[in-house]
């Protein structure tokens, strides 16, 4: 299918990021709801303004890859941490569909996505990702200023 | 070479994670001196310690995947941020020089890291870096709460 090495298939990027996503969840669920939009230190943005940031990235950037749909409406509106979760697990199997439709070659391929960050298809998905992997580590410092033991972050 | 499906090539793995060292590296230096082992968040680890634990990771792990030697001494000990710095920058070279020796197909090929951590070598690797933008990301926090402003997350 390519005469590339291969460090990382799409199938293993796909199940790596699921596995980190399941540890967001576990954040999330683990974080006080009155805390969640309220709570911050240094006078960075709440964790739950971080979760919606996240939210408002995984699926749409991965349809964009597929389709060159970048016309997303940002959503990040505060809400229940239970509305939170069940947008979360609706993205995990919107991805989970999207993923196989990404073709092999797609993830080399040079793309601007939302019309204004450019690279190939596999550094903004890593982007995404890394994104997330940064921002819960944020959420990390607030659970444990909170009082709140976090869970692992070898836990996928 | 492969008939594999590749999402993220040997070289664009390494390229990407010496982007995200090159960031951690800015965090350091924007780091208080005084600050280094001694300050926190939630009694976690001070930033100091969080980054000689990267130190301590990062070239063990990738000379592990070349050679299978995982007999590693840990060394976490609090030293000034010059010293820090001068080890990061021999372990970026010393990265540059090791991952060209990882054979393709290595990457899918299960190890036991430092003879406890079981996975295929690309998992392990991701481990690394996933940790750093992790403790990084905290890192971020300990800088706004010291009233420092941590240097852009995307650029590398």
């Amino acid at each position: 299918m390519s005469d590339q090495a291969t460090a990382i298939t799409p199938e293993a990027l796909l199940k790596h990021w699921q596995g980190h996503r399941r540890l967001t969840r576990r954040l999330i669920e683990a974080f006080p709801e009155d805390q969640l939009f309220t709570f911050s230190v240094g006078n960075m943005r709440p964790f739950g303004a971080l979760v919606m940031e996240m939210q408002s990235m995984a699926a749409p950037m991965v349809r964009g890859v597929v389709n060159g749909d970048w016309n997303t409406s940002w959503d990040r509106e505060a809400r229940p941490k239970a509305e939170i979760l069940r947008m979360w697990d609706e993205t995990t199997e919107e991805l989970d569909a999207l993923w196989p439709q990404i073709p092999a070659e797609r993830f080399q391929e040079q793309m601007v996505a939302f019309g204004q960050y450019p690279g190939p298809a596999y550094e903004l998905l890593l982007y995404v990702i890394d994104n997330e992997i940064h921002h819960r580590g944020q959420g990390y410092v607030y659970l444990r200023a909170l009082g709140v033991e976090p869970p692992p972050f070898y836990e996928r």
